[in-house]
């Protein structure tokens, strides 16, 4: 049941991945939530880390919602990343049907109330069964703490990571070397 | 002034059973619960409505959730109050396995920010999937809210809810008539 | 005072009620609440329940408001659902009018911030009135749940709930499709 | 320092009845809200107005409520000071039956969330229809408002005011003055 | 001090104005509260109650405060209005200058969080000194809470207060007849 | 019904050390977040789970969280829980020094403004650098997350983890059946 | 008008003050007040910085705190921290008549909202008349932040602030000595 | 290490600085946050007040911040004003790396609540680490107030803040002025 990191496991940053089982299951209740959502598969992706990526309604397919969840373990999948809006329940009940670790990302969709209800539907949960909740419409967290959570036992995985923050700070230093030569700092 | 429960209990809609069948769950998540939503089933044993009240645990006990929504119609239940604290995902999943009309009470758990996150994670329900949601920690209103559904398709209820709101108007009376003997409004 | 279930009764979802007697009284205070609401009629006619749609002002027909209230019983109405934003008093005034179950639909209007003073003027009612409360904006929801009461007494209305509940899991597998024939999830 | 009752009560803005009418209606919904609303009562006393003070629920006794307000203006009642919890209704509601000014006094009641509840409930009323909500708990001020209202047309009143406000700054200085001789600034 | 009914007071709502002296007093810190505090403006113009309009600043330009608040009375005025986002210090500083009500209205201005900091910073006044205060942005209902106020010691006031309501309750009725004659109601 | 301390032991993802290095540092500010903490330590404890305790305080011991980030992978760390009320800066910035995964537990403390500023601070972390935020108070759940990470390549977890998810409906059924014999349901 | 640094300022945490201008006011508008405002009394005197303390309420003594502000500079006062709950104005208003550094303590009184109202009406001032805000009830921020402002000019105070955080570290280091040594972690 | 007020302070409004050390360090972690934070940049300027802005993000070049933090005092700077959006962690930890006075202006950015998030994780600072928090968005009240402490010791901006002052009260004057030559108030 462990992964075995040779051959299930990303390769890095660049490479693609050579194996068929994905690792991360992405899910929302709505097409509509595809927009933000698109976002941690595209990250998982720059990882090379597989992933599949499909709608599971809490409130109009309970049923496949729960077989979902119940089957997402013996399927090969590590971790669940599920998004939603307003009344989000689906990460939640989802937790409730496996132990694989669960990541909600709070939608502030149409319908929802500056994305608080989003935050505190996911955040608040009873002892026992955990959402890992990440920010508002942040599914490039979600995707990332996925592959932190993958990186624990996968050393081609950590290392990506701290690639990735050095891009990030790389990316940081550029644009201050930028801003100094279209001179934003001659006042000083 | 309390309805004669053998008079008053309502007949059934289309005539199922009078005396056995309870016609309303009242269920909740945790045993902590209990305190508040007693409050519902005082209501409903004084208008002589039969209910049945226990714990389904959305997180705890899901598949069990998943058992007493679905078999609810068929058990002859006509109506769900369901309460949580929190991230109360109980009431917005038992209307996902069911079409009965299902009342939420939010409830202001220790867990609970103000009762703001029980509230939010009731009322903000996709379209689709209502819940019928009343004030925090207020079982009594739901208590209420059911029996005026019931007794849409039940006239001595439907009585009974009148001789309750003229309760309620007496007692508010008698209260002005106490405060004007004890001197209350002597300064006017 | 019962309705008769087989004159009455809408007798499905696709065909058209046969007599004229509105089961569900729609109200809002105000013209511009109507783009929300009209949402909640198209849901009654798609299930062939009769409603009628009006304006009924708390604040500026106060008595058309009273006299709404205490005649909808009697006029044959069985379920009221009443919108309003900002310091929304229509659906909980309604209640204290009527013994008639009262859904109230909190608006997110120009006036209101963020909807969170439609949601808590409506939810927050004292023991003895309550109103219940569906999602902002939400008249979709406050229609099913208008149904979900009606079906209480009516069999064919209770399987046109089953059915709706079948077209909107039917409409999320459909999109499923579509996203994979899409080459949506070719990635994985 | 208590403004002199037999000379300092207002004659009236237009000499009617110089003692027996009271002026200022104080209405609540419950017996609760008495530990607030007394402080009102009080106010009005120190400065020698007429008031009454009685139990007015919008939900219990809606029909006191309308005869209330509608009659408020020809039983020579001036201003009218409502207090209420949780979807606080009867300032608003008050208002709608009556043209007279009408004070709102939001308290955070059991029911309510913090009284942001109340608040809302009363403050952010439709256009024409005005509540002069005042802070949360504070019954004080309430009175205060209704005497400068009063105080419009009625020259005793206003000096009263001007008293009034001389005694609260008095009191400011007499407490640095104690502070003072109680070694209180010592280390400076 | 009395305002001269006679001669001072409005002589109704289709009469202009007979003197020079105004009554209402409408201030704000800044031009950019102009586009909503002019509604006051013209509500009071149509009630023919005599205002001025003009810019007060709190914070920069305090002194000019100090004297309109202390000088407000003297001068005529009898009510004041003030509007103000963020944290809105002018009715509140106004009302420490003078004993004359003051109506504050809040601003959802660019700066603001939603309003609500504007209409906590009014509202929650300490004992002895309140402020008015009414919904986000509705200066409307601030000019008809002065004109109520006024109309305590002016029966024409009062009378075009009745006609007032009389109208907005007919323009509900128009809208109700037009809608009907749209076609509105016809699925009913 | 405790997992086996010594069986159940986590054995490492990548077989680093079996008994004497910690897995899950659990850092706070402050010893006043000791009484929040411990659950986790106590969780971690039940499943045999080695772990870490101690104050790492951000504004206080900048630099020794400076350290204990950059060293706690090399450390063999594998997942770090952080705690902390207001502005809580702990998790976020630990999660700036180090790419293991951080779990945030916001905490209500005295200084919190009901925790929602504890929760927005954690949660509302930049792209890039997430942070698992779990509900209010909830260090439970905060090692019930850590172990799911860990579980991803320990199957002795995994299975420990249904085993205690087992554990949490037991209870509920047990309680239901206390509460029956108790005669809870007898009005039924 | 600039301090000499050699006589005014203070001269270390231990030695006491040897000239007689206090360089900070500290101000509040009630004595309720004064339980939070006393700490930060306590911090500058630790630090040797003179200070005075006194009530200046914005509301019952305007003219006060016009003064007040007014001569702050001209008596020798460097900076100003102010203290207030619910409708905050002091530390803004105190702004607007002076351009000292004026910082502003929220208070979480019993007429506050969670300390919300205060914060919101301290923060949120317009262009051109800052409040340095601290947190709620964080009296001891606002003297640090005081003394970081004299330190600017004041070698001596600068160090002070560096030995005052080497003590906040030692502080934290002890605790974890303490914690240590009662086997707080020896689970590990 | 003090300022020599001669040689490196500002000498006025209009006057050109003389010396090249910047005393004011404006850093924010996000090149979006340019468009807020220019402004402080633009008032330090016109006050003359040497200054350098630059990004330094807290989470993705947490070293660069640590080491801008502990060098900003040696390296001459004497106030810090630095900005951020969400969970904005960047004033909070450079003023636990600093003794320098460090201003917190939060950004109600894209990833923003309503900017509460950002407000409240900077202002709620536990004891002993202020940062001395402005407006939402408010740059230029960061840039008023920096100049503010610096003015302790620098008469020339002390004079320059007064001319600001009467700039600002001016603009105002000249507004009332146009407004009235715009007929604005012929109605009165």
């Amino acid at each position: 049941m462990i992964p075995d990191a040779t051959a299930a496991a990303p390769s890095g940053a660049d490479d693609r991945p050579t194996t068929e089982t994905p690792l991360v299951g992405i899910i929302m209740g709505s097409k509509s939530d595809l927009k933000i959502m698109t976002a941690a598969a595209e990250v998982l992706r720059q990882f090379g880390v597989l992933y599949e990526i499909t709608l599971v309604s809490p409130h109009r397919t309970p049923h496949r919602m729960v077989e979902y969840a119940e089957n997402a373990r013996k399927r090969g999948l590590r971790v669940l990343i599920a998004g939603g809006g307003g009344a989000a329940h689906l990460p939640g009940m989802v937790a409730a049907f496996t132990t694989l670790p669960v990541i909600g990302v709070p939608i502030n969709s149409t319908l929802s109330i500056q994305g608080l209800d989003s935050i505190l539907s996911m955040i608040q949960m009873p002892a026992g069964t955990p959402v890992a909740t990440v920010g508002l419409d942040n599914a490039t967290n979600a995707a990332i703490l996925a592959i932190q959570m993958l990186a624990i036992g996968n050393a081609r995985l950590a290392d990506a990571l701290e690639k990735y923050r050095t891009t990030l700070k790389d990316r940081v230093m550029r644009t201050i070397e930028e801003l100094r030569k279209g001179g934003f700092q001659d006042d000083v």
